[in-house]
């Protein structure tokens, strides 16, 4: 049986810690295969990291073509002897599915694939009885830890195939709460620096000989803080800049130190380009020390721009596919943390809709059976909705 | 001949790095036993330190008694292939005396002593004519570094043997740029503490579900560094409290961090003790946190009290002997570092002069001839005036 749960099952007894693989996308290469998907493996290496398994599977050859986006590696599983049943098990119990993956998100996958075999068996096999349209599945084994062998280097090596994508579901697990409640359309890019004050060292018994930068990277702080960046936009909250930390390591008490650091992030909206909002901050940074104070910003580089897919057609399908299986209409979220869909953005509208969050990368992760199968249904109503 | 420049070559040529004495003691034991003083060799230990040497030595049994404090150890001496002149010869060369100790305070114990000499020798051996007065002389080897078993105790162990000090005059080096331009009349008290931020640790991209206690204890820096804690007193500067570093220690850079720590030091005057100071912290600290910020100061434990020796009699006579024989009119100064005369002043009125400080613990640190002649001359000066 070819069904979600099983599917998962089979997905989570691999044991696909980031980055092994461990049979992972086998699984899902024999299904594709089976189904009459063009199937490839692609293996990617960079010096310093370890090679990653990634999959490209694509049935049909014209427009539109919409790919399922995921990644088969997890998370170590923590202290094993603490799961109820084997952190990569699979099994069932009480009505959940256990295990590592099993929301985030092999879970996810396995609603796709699930969907998609569903949807071609009642197709005979096409994605389109004219013959057009495009089914694909674009899985990377690299997306838990540094990104670097998986989805950035699969959609290049597609793109240079003249792989063209017009939509992309990526089933992370997007909902807080409930089946339903949640889809990512977008996300805010992050962009990280350090503040850097320099002052002039000397000894605490002499204050005006020296010129102390603890006070003034703390009054910097606050006016970087304090200061919004934005008030949010139609798609978007509202920007917001966080220092993670400040150090200065001076353990002589008696001396006032040369130098404080301290490193920020910054979760920005599209009212800004990672440019734009860089000058905007080294603006501000400039007018809070006045001629005084002697700091600047060394920013680091990012690779997480913002992103949004904008609500209309395709957000519109999803909606009517989650709201007809769960009743609920989802909110079009950007809020949270960064997944692949920052990278696919580049090629195609994208949007994340999976199975239910709580549970990722704990122990006793799990998810309802019922979820994945109405997750299932989601998805083939997302296809019915796609070819109609 | 028991002049200040022999005496101070005989005590340089003691290689005395703290804690050791090298013979230094030796030095003085022989040349005020000779002149009739009363010796005792005195060594303090505790577990964890070194034992130390002190010596005491007095002549005459009754008041008016006035002690000389110093210490005859060193810092050490750097790289001494770096010295102009072996940095334990003590040689002259163009007129000045070269080595670790020249200025602090070796070459100030010499003076003390030669005038003491000198003065006896013109008065019959005694302090004063009538037989009465005391002069006595109080020297550690434990001033550079844990300051545990040397004048502390020495004092102690005076006390109980039913020593009483009228005044005190410690020769250490005083003066900024030449001789005669400051005497040190009292010190600022020192109090250390750390001030701790909690907060609520989280995810930089949900910054509603944490607290961040970095631009917390920013703002805390910046209030406790910007209020003033008084406008000065009639003998001393205003106190000052400076933040010497800030810690948080956070390596996740999209971590919220859950506390953050940042240490100061106050130097503080007549103003304060150290109870009311502490309080007065703590208060501003509640005022600035109001109920939001969860903060709190762990003071360190501290034996640095404020005190001074009010301008009067005492002073006036060392300001006239200094006066007569450099022609300058010195200030009376509370300002610089701690010294042994923090412990003295629980005892007896205390002023420090001495030699011109601009080379001590450096490199070639020297003293013109010439000032040791002087400051001999001055120290005569003080005792003519004390016992007239
Ligand atoms: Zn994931
Ligand atoms: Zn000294």
């Amino acid at each position: 049986m070819n069904d979600a749960v099983s599917i998962t099952r089979d997905l989570v007894r691999c044991p696909s810690v980031t980055p092994a693989d461990a049979g992972a996308l086998g699984v899902l290469e024999g299904l594709l295969k089976a189904a009459g998907f063009d199937v490839h493996r692609v293996t990617f290496s960079e010096p310093g990291t370890a090679d990653v398994d990634n999959l490209y599977a694509r049935i049909g050859s014209s427009a539109p073509h919409i790919t399922f986006g995921g990644h088969t590696d997890v998370v170590p599983p923590g202290d094993e002897s603490a799961w109820t049943i084997g952190a990569f098990s699979g099994e069932v119990k009480d009505g959940y599915l256990y295990g590592r993956g099993a929301v985030d998100m092999k879970g996810g996958i396995a609603c796709s694939v699930a969907a998609v075999l569903q949807y071609l068996q009642d197709h005979g096999g096409k994605p389109q009885e004219d013959g057009n349209g495009s089914i694909s599945f674009l899985i990377t084994g690299d997306e838990e830890d540094v990104s670097i062998n998986g989805t950035v280097k699969l959609l290049k090596w597609c793109a240079e195939r003249g792989e063209k994508f017009d939509h992309c579901v990526l089933g992370e697990p997007s909902n807080v709460e409930v089946l339903g409640d949640m889809i990512k359309i977008g996300r805010r890019g992050s962009q990280s620096g350090t503040l850097v004050v320099d002052g002039v060292q000397g000894h605490v018994a002499y204050p005006h000989r020296a010129s102390n930068p603890v006070p003034d990277i703390s009054r910097l702080i606050v006016a970087l803080s304090d200061e919004p960046l934005d008030h949010g936009s139609a798609q978007f909250q509202a920007s917001n800049l966080e220092f993670t930390t400040v150090d200065v390591g001076n353990t002589a008490g008696n001396v006032i130190p040369g130098q404080a650091r301290a490193k920020f992030n910054i979760r920005f909206n599209d009212n800004h380009t990672q440019e734009s909002l860089r000058q905007l901050v080294d603006e501000r940074l400039a007018k809070a020390c006045g001629n005084r104070i002697r700091a600047h910003i060394d920013w680091q580089p990012s690779n997480s721009n913002v992103f949004v897919t904008k609500p209309g057609p395709f957000t519109d399908l999803a909606v009517a596919a989650i709201e007809e299986i769960t009743g609920r209409k989802p909110e079009l979220s950007t809020s949270g943390g960064t997944s692949d869909a920052r990278f696919i953005s580049s090629y195609c509208p994208v949007i994340e809709f999976g199975l239910v969050g709580q549970t990722m990368h704990q122990i006793d992760e799990r998810t309802p059976v019922a979820d994945l199968q109405k997750l299932t249904r989601i998805y083939r109503g997302v296809l019915d909705r796609y070819f109609a």
